[in-house]
């Protein structure tokens, strides 16, 4: 049910309704935007500072600007909550039962004033420019409007974009929101001199926008309607690009999102009136068992660098970065130089170890290849978030395993318990023979047994049987182990229980031994399976007698499909998989 | 035999005898490395240009600095021919017969001058980066130094690099090789700044460098010796990041060089009188069909954009940019833009085909799933040098087919001839459910038949045998055939031969018709086969009586291996695939 029938907002369905309401009706708009930000994300979760932040602009370009003619791209697009709200998606806000009808992302398919489906940082200056030349060669008009801020322009792309953006000889309005942040604090060179600028008021020499050869315009307060909209009644319709660089508070109008803002660019669901978090996790946590290992490593005078770009919170190191200031480093958003970087770091003999999200790890497919690997330094990398979730199709890190597996001379470890995790952890960091990259597993601690050393992967034979046997690779063993069961008491087949250790190499001893006595081999991964894994045993057996069943994710991108669906689909569950092997050893 | 026993350079055997020569002796010097660097390049190929540009930075470095405690970091490092002269492998200049005993790389494998295989562009800021910071966490000294230039200054990994370095409060000296160029004329707005920074003696307040927090100095006469000694010395031992930014003339030197810069930046063998090229390919050529079709397309009035990262050459795009300005984009060395821009362009209704070198287009990998693949719009590509070559282990383009094939909702097609190319080519250009990404051969152009539509992704059976179905993926079609025909001669086999016209889509049908009457099928494919074609079939037929033979490039980082080698490293000969399927059908 609509919660507040009695907000000016229900007037409006479409960005022409805008245009009729009074400038102190749209700062009453304002204010309810923020409180709907807050009321749907303090429920269900999502990002609160970035849509508090932009408010004004977000009002502003519809006041100003005619969409769709005029178009306008979100970078990142995690703040386009108030977007939405005045195109048509305003239910979705209003009304709990509707708050899943849009994704947190800008959509093509929910509304004709988006463009791109985009989670990842930095790509909206290189889209917008796309979309204006295609508008000139159709000779065409309407402004186009890049909106970009909150950390993404220290990443490759959007620098590789102003660039470039500089060529187009027509219309192209880059406005920068400068909120003084990227998800965590922010850090390089250029925050420094954005930060000159904001003191000057847009006047230092030192200006990255003008030295890139773009035209420049400074606002100080972006959170201002009326200025807003008069700075982009001034720039509309202008005949060559222009940064637009406004100055704005993240987390606006919400004091705990102000405060702690890093807490608050994302935040799970939480209590309005304090920010406090609804459902603390307690316990014991992977992550805290890494940085433990990682501070002993240290404190006996191990020369580590705990390098992240802008995702501290994901692996919780701001306590770790507070203990140990000069082993931590934050490359803000810029996944490519945090491997090349590592790798100049191992190159000279310091031990980097590089925590990453799958998802934007992808951003530095060649630097792990041709940097990272080719070299052969011993850099260490964690790797999070390679599994199968109901995320957006944004945000699907599933395909770590297929990327990082093509790559020749490094190891891609899946440990499957705290024990194996550290072991594994210990070992990268005492080898100096080449690279290795560990799977952190997302399951709820586990414990278990361990090797010690890695050099070569022996496959863990946690139960020898016979007919069939199940290769349960990292957080997927435990499967194994639920499928394993099932196989006894409902077929009365006593499986063979692998631990295969490493997604990348195939232990080949263990897996000719399965000839003499399986007919099956069954491989899980909690991954897309398409050049994965499973596809690796494939190879190994397809010319041999042997058959093999493989389960993981199918290739295709999921948007916000439940998990217990996707598991239906892609056959994860113990029943299903013994009916999958029924059907094979019958 | 040493060609040159006269040279002053037959003396110097380290960087330390660097510094017991006189001015005008290592002037002298300078003119026997530009000499060797012309003759090694004209007998065997190499890169000319960006070494002929750099000889006085080298010299200065090694006569001021103190190698390997002092270290270079070389971008790219295909312009470290005159530091392998300097630093104990001037043999492999001086004597043709030792002309391959070095990379056209820096390499640490030859010398302990050298850090890094690097063959990419703008990753040496990071690399020396982390060595200044792996510096300081071990409390050593010593300079580090990172030369970068030649375009690299756009790519994103650079940029980021600069935003990263400012933080260092300790030594790194970034030298700037400003020699006006990348591998092709240079476009975006940072050049149009360097170009003012030139004019004004590097008093212009547009400063990217500054901008990013550095410190910076110019110098205008980078190919003057004593210059770049003063400069280098004063320089020396500074306790904070510094960009040194030094003006040279690309093919300093050599006058054909300096005269075509573009195709001297790398060349094949060539004659030193006049730089005409040894052997000029005649006929007919891919590129020319493609490039052709694209001309017809655009006179009849399709808004196509021609997108390359600042490698036109590769594609022969000289011409057709001249005869098509307003339809072409080289968008300097920015990868990850040209994918990103060209959704763009796609999504507002232009139709972009993006020209891509295997090898550099891992650096938009994320570009391809995120940006591209997931948005979904028409987006074309021509992807080369994905294939087994000689090429050093910095270039092996050979994980494409693994790559790209792992990412949902796109089409990774593999023409065999002409007409397929073409037909795939304008099928790819009228449809617009997805991108579509053409794999161009590199085998001598062929004729042949061609389907008109690839929506369904249907194979051709060239020949309907019975027991080995080969599966020649593109460019290994040939090698297919051969293969048919000797199992035909040696084993009166009637193999069924199959054209499966795509890397990623399986023909389900054709696939389990194969069951009725073959018992073995047999994938060739011109690339890595980690997550390639092969791993595709066998995991098709996994839970199948069926079996499979894949053949194609082993997991592994070649580096300058003959071809002939690998092919039989690989059993890519027709004998041992004959052989090889003998053992499996008898």
């Amino acid at each position: 049910m609509n919660q507040h029938p009695d907000y000016i907002l229900n007037q409006i369905n479409s960005p022409k309704d805008v245009k009729n309401l009074t400038i102190d009706d749209l700062k009453k708009v304002a204010t309810e935007i923020r409180q709907l930000v807050v009321e749907k994300d303090a429920a269900i979760g999502g990002h609160v500072g970035p849509n508090l932040g932009i408010v004004e602009t977000t009002i502003a370009f519809h006041y100003v600007f005619d969409s769709p003619k005029d178009k306008v791209v979100w970078d990142i697009s995690h703040q386009s909550y108030p977007h939405k709200m005045l195109t048509g998606r305003k239910e979705a806000f209003l009304d709990p039962d509707h708050y899943r009808n849009v994704t947190g992302y800008s959509n093509q398919d929910e509304s004709e004033h988006d463009y791109f489906k985009v989670g990842h940082t930095s790509t909206s200056i290189a889209l917008a420019t796309g979309m204006a030349k295609a508008r000139d060669m159709k000779n065409e008009n309407g402004n186009i409007v890049a909106v970009i801020g909150d950390g993404s322009m220290s990443g490759g792309l959007a620098l590789e974009g102003l660039n470039n953006a500089a060529k187009l000889k027509s219309n192209l309005i880059i406005i920068f929101n400068d909120n003084q942040m990227s998800i965590d604090d922010v850090n390089g060179g250029m925050y420094k001199m954005f930060a000159e600028l904001r003191e000057t008021n847009g006047q230092s020499s030192n200006n990255l926008f003008k030295a890139m050869g773009l035209d420049y315009r400074y606002v100080d307060n972006g959170n201002d309607l009326e200025t807003m909209i008069s700075v982009l009644e001034e720039v509309k319709d202008i005949d060559h690009p222009i940064v637009v660089h406004i100055n704005t508070l993240k987390g606006e109008g919400y004091q705990p999102a102000i405060e702690r803002k890093r807490e608050f660019h994302w935040h799970v669901p939480f209590n309005v009136e304090d920010g406090s978090t609804k459902n603390v996790a307690t316990g014991e946590s992977y992550n805290k068992l890494i940085l433990d290992e990682l501070g002993r490593q240290i404190d006996d005078g191990k020369p580590i660098m705990a390098i992240n770009a802008a995702i501290p919170g994901v692996f919780d190191l701001v306590p770790f970065k507070e203990k140990y200031p000069d082993n931590y480093d934050d490359v803000d958003i810029a996944e490519q130089y945090s491997i090349t970087y590592a790798t100049g770091l191992a190159a000279n003999g310091a031990r980097p170890v590089v925590f990453h999200n799958s998802t934007f790890l992808q951003r530095a497919y060649d630097q792990l290849e041709h940097d990272m690997a080719l070299n052969g330094y011993p850099v260490v990398m964690l790797v999070k978030g390679g599994h199968i979730t109901e995320n957006s199709n944004t945000h699907q890190g599933i395909f770590d395993i297929g990327m990082i597996s093509s790559i020749p001379n490094l190891e891609y470890l899946a440990p499957t318990n705290a024990e194996e995790l550290i072991s594994m952890l210990r070992w990268a960091l005492t080898q100096t023979d080449k690279p290795v990259v560990i799977r952190e597993p997302v399951t709820e601690v586990r414990h278990g047994e361990a090797d010690d050393d890695y050099t070569e992967i022996n496959y863990r034979v946690a139960n020898q049987g016979e007919k069939v046997a199940i290769l349960g690779l990292g957080a997927f063993y435990k499967l194994g182990e639920d499928v394993q069961r099932k196989l006894k008491e409902d077929l009365n087949v006593d499986a063979t229980l692998i631990n295969p250790i490493s997604a990348t190499t195939l232990d080949v001893e263990t897996l000719n031994n399965l000839k003499k006595d399986h007919e099956l081999v069954v491989t899980l991964e909690d991954a897309s399976m398409v050049g994965g894994f499973g596809e690796k045993v494939d190879h190994f057996y397809a010319n041999s007698e042997m058959k093999v069943l493989n389960f993981g994710a199918q290739k295709e991108l999921t948007d916000m499909v439940p998990v217990e669906e996707l598991y239906d689909r892609y056959h994860l569950n113990p029943e299903q998989i013994v009916d999958d092997i029924k059907r094979v050893i019958d």
